[in-house]
């Protein structure tokens, strides 16, 4: 999917939120959001908004040394672990468990930081358990789940990766957990998984790179094998979204609207949320 | 006032709401956002917003050959007017007829079409008559009318000409009633002016700039003569405080703070009603 033009004020929104959590200094920040402008003058507008996003946070980890959601990051996941067992026990207890996970794992979607300052969990699991799909290839999600053994699970961000596991844990297949290559915004990398506990139960792999979604050109030769040859993608959130909505892959979109720009694209109102087959799944 | 981080976002975002609202396609759009990437690189933030919102909106007329706020300006006025039978009386019954005067014009305020897309004008109504003034320097104001008999008054925006009006008439003295030189946002113009009838009551001139504000550099020689020359200037709205907050003319500022910068540069919160007195006028 495309950069939208309604991305530019938003990269420049984001750029001074972020900047001034790595506590830049005014002049800093003025240093950043120039070096900003001055991409957003020259990036390609054919290309997708997590392939400019990976840069922007660049700029900011460069100029500040600091990765400003690393402890957000971590009270994300201790948050959601201790909703842990209570989740668990629902799954076990659902006529529908394998919906209900997938329920779940949207829900967890809403750990976003680049777009909110805070999110109500525990309400947003009671909205998705009764919410209606905007998109919904359940069934068809079911049948490809039945014909595959094996599964490239797509991560977004810490702490949604506990919601991940409540539905890896109720697929019960052998998992490949792909998360980033290194910090960007709240993105899940290799650290955030093993604490949400993904180490026992799945092989978890790095993509190879910083953007927060799967830009397959900025990752690594080793990921981009795995999924040219995975069977059966499952990819979480807005920014693997954002950077493979095209592609042939076999893939299934699990997410919530949570921008005006994707739900565009999607089709559907703001706060939905969507299980989309993608192109190459069908 | 300076022109603020926050504000590179917000220019942004008023340059793809006003483009459209002049009709541009995304070609269009997409041309003007990346003139408004190369002055906002260039711009010296040293100076004031109202002096880069003129640049903006210059662009967009450029390139689309339209004043896409025409019509607004129009329904505007035409719905103050509606309202103003209602208002005289109110001001009349009054117990302080200055004083309700005085809300009434800073209700007016509410209409800004470069913030909002919709405004609730006859519950702002309800609200400003009632609400405490965030700063309140009306008894210095009072005081400084008596002393005086001769008004520059700064306009703000179509539509809340009618409201200016009513105060105009409650003060009863001889006043200037200062427009912007040309179309900008919804920023009141002669003809504006004189369709709310300020035309039989007061002295209309053009300060002789498109700015959203009154950007002194950018003024006519003869605006400034009588910006140099007046006893007492009444101020609406953002833009002209953010063009004139330090100033040392004899100023009063009248406003409803609509964003979080001028909201923090005058240290009030948001939607807070202001009567300020200038440092030049105390």
């Amino acid at each position: 999917m495309n950069m939208s033009l309604d991305c530019y004020p938003c990269f420049l929104r984001q750029t001074l939120k972020t900047s001034r959590l790595a506590g830049a200094d005014e002049k800093t920040q003025s240093q950043i959001l120039h070096q900003v402008l001055d991409r957003l003058q020259d990036f390609d507008s054919t290309k997708c908004p997590p392939e400019m996003s990976c840069q922007v946070h660049a700029i900011i980890r460069e100029q500040t040394g600091v990765d400003p959601y690393s402890q957000g990051k971590k009270a994300s996941t201790q948050q959601a672990l201790a909703l842990y067992p209570k989740l668990k026990a629902l799954i076990t207890a659902a006529d529908e468990p394998l919906e209900t996970a997938v329920r779940l794992s949207i829900a967890g979607n809403i750990i976003d930081l680049g777009i909110y300052h805070e999110y109500d969990l525990e309400g947003t699991i009671e909205r998705v358990l009764a919410q209606p799909f905007a998109i919904d290839d359940f069934a068809a999600f079911r049948e490809a789940l039945e014909k595959t053994e094996r599964i490239l699970y797509l991560a977004d961000n810490a702490g949604e990766t506990v919601f991940d596991r409540l539905l890896i844990e109720t697929i019960n297949q052998s998992v490949i957990y792909a998360v980033r290559g290194g910090p960007v915004l709240n993105d899940a990398t290799r650290e955030d998984a093993l604490e949400a506990g993904l180490g026992e139960i799945t092989t978890i792999i790095d993509n190879g790179a910083t953007a927060p979604g799967t830009v397959l050109d900025l990752c690594s030769g080793e990921f981009r094998d795995f999924f040219a040859n995975a069977e059966l993608i499952i990819s979480k959130g807005q920014g693997n979204y954002e950077s493979l909505s095209d592609t042939t892959a076999p893939v299934f979109f699990l997410l919530q609207a949570k921008c005006q720009v994707v739900a565009k694209d999607l089709g559907v109102p703001m706060t939905s949320i969507v299980l989309k087959q993608g192109k190459g799944s069908a």
